[in-house]
């Protein structure tokens, strides 16, 4: 798995506009909001799917980095003074604070059109990159992730019942995660069987819920300097959480079971899912 | 051209998630952001490039839908308190005045992933959808539309040369009224001829050009109820424009060869050119 972090990071660098190129700031801003940081779950969910379907490596590293683009201007965005006003993100000052205000919401806009830039130029068929295309456009869409945002918003200082406040997890990051692991299988050379759609849908569903649970859990376990980004946030903004809801003891059993669940999904796969199975452990036993 | 403006009008209801669909407000705020007004220049270009090449009318109301919502969500961006801090659009109050800043943010973002979407489900082949979304981002991008924002954000205050102008304007409008021609024309069931290309490539260059010129007179000769938004504000901020660098005059005569220059590259093409024709009239000759 580092491995594919440090290709993900390679093939960021790569598909990045670089610092020097004008407008420079601006390059320099989209570069600062995704490289050097971050776990890379996304870029290694769509390299794990990639592996059960033998996908060009190539292919899902450009795949990967569009992915991951989408996850940093959706951080860059939701970070805003007229969103959650955060300061620090992976224990740096945040895209905002350090470029301003304008140029963080342009840094925002200029990745996401560069993530479906790199999705038109990748070395896959016109058949393999529209397939890419529809599942990154409809997970970061308003039926997606900005629509999970558009929830999020509505919902500080309200009380959700569980099923609203898996509905708005669902699509904030859950979308981002499924299209993680769909894209990954859709760089392979044949289309998609049945059988292993519907493994992955069980996967990602449980992957997905799991990932949130454990965010709330970390959010009021976990210091600043670990989480690298300011925890207790979401109980100050009176925003919903897992832990709010269940409690801390019944949120860990939670995500325990979402991990069993998606093991289970995975196992008539076989030793090729390995790394699947890895980052099902990785989501749950994550500490930061 | 009203009727390809109502076409282009009832394809975005269609391609717009509805105001009933959750999250409703989200949506409501897309649809206001994009629907009923605008001139619809960009849809216009792009069907009038689409009858060149004897493009499926289905498939340019798709590309014309996707290329107007990020214009929309470009202006809702724009319009932010931290970018001009605009109150007025098309006689409207702003996205961000009617619905808060968060959500602003929120409506340019899910825009411009739904332009994506658009493209990907459109009736078109592999092939095409590719070539137009190859086309949309790359406009849209850093190196395109969002870039020229960059450069604009950072000439406040300062002279440019004529030369740095042009290449702001080339980016920030220009790209994506390009992009509208080449979408239109890769709309069609052949490849691009070499002699097409270059003579769109004149036609966009004066077009895109006289276009800013022209708005750039009519920010000084113009009042408010006819502009539909607020005159007078470049000048206002100290940014750069054609007539504080050219005076009235000079200016007013450029936008006359430049649109002499847009019918010239037309000459060539024969009748099938004479919606391009109409438009080049009038962008130069427009009011608002």
């Amino acid at each position: 798995m580092p491995r594919i972090v440090q290709r993900t990071e390679r093939a960021l660098e790569h598909y990045l506009p670089s610092s020097d190129t004008p407008p420079t700031t601006l390059h320099d801003g989209m570069r600062y909001a995704t490289l050097g940081g971050g776990k890379r779950l996304r870029a290694l969910l769509c390299h794990a799917a990639g592996e059960l379907v033998e996908a060009d490596p190539a292919i899902l590293d450009g795949a990967a980095s569009a992915i991951e683009m989408i996850h940093a201007y959706s951080l860059v965005h939701d970070d805003l003074p007229a969103m959650d006003n955060d300061l620090l993100r992976r224990g740096q000052p945040t895209v905002h604070v350090r470029y301003g205000e304008a140029m963080a919401i342009l840094v925002g806009d200029g990745l996401q059109a560069q993530a479906f830039a790199v999705l038109g130029d990748l070395p896959a068929t016109p058949i393999q990159r529209v397939a890419l295309l529809k599942e990154l456009a409809s997970a970061s869409s308003s039926l997606g992730m900005v629509g999970g945002q558009a929830i999020d918003l509505a919902s500080v200082g309200r009380v959700l019942a569980r099923e609203q406040l898996e509905q708005m997890h669902r699509l904030k990051t859950g979308a981002l995660l499924r299209a993680s692991i769909f894209m990954g299988a859709h760089c392979g050379p044949l289309p998609l069987s049945g059988e292993l759609h519907a493994a992955l849908d069980v996967y990602q569903r449980a992957v997905g819920l799991a990932f949130q649970v454990v965010d709330d859990i970390l959010d009021v376990t976990t210091d600043a300097a670990t989480l690298g980004k300011t925890p207790g946030k979401d109980a100050q903004d009176n925003k919903p959480t897992y832990v709010s809801l269940l409690g801390l003891d019944a949120s860990r059993a939670l995500a325990g079971d979402l991990g069993e669940r998606a093991h289970a999904a995975l196992a008539p796969l076989g030793e090729r899912a390995m790394h699947l199975h890895e980052l099902a452990d990785m989501v749950v036993h994550r500490i930061r």
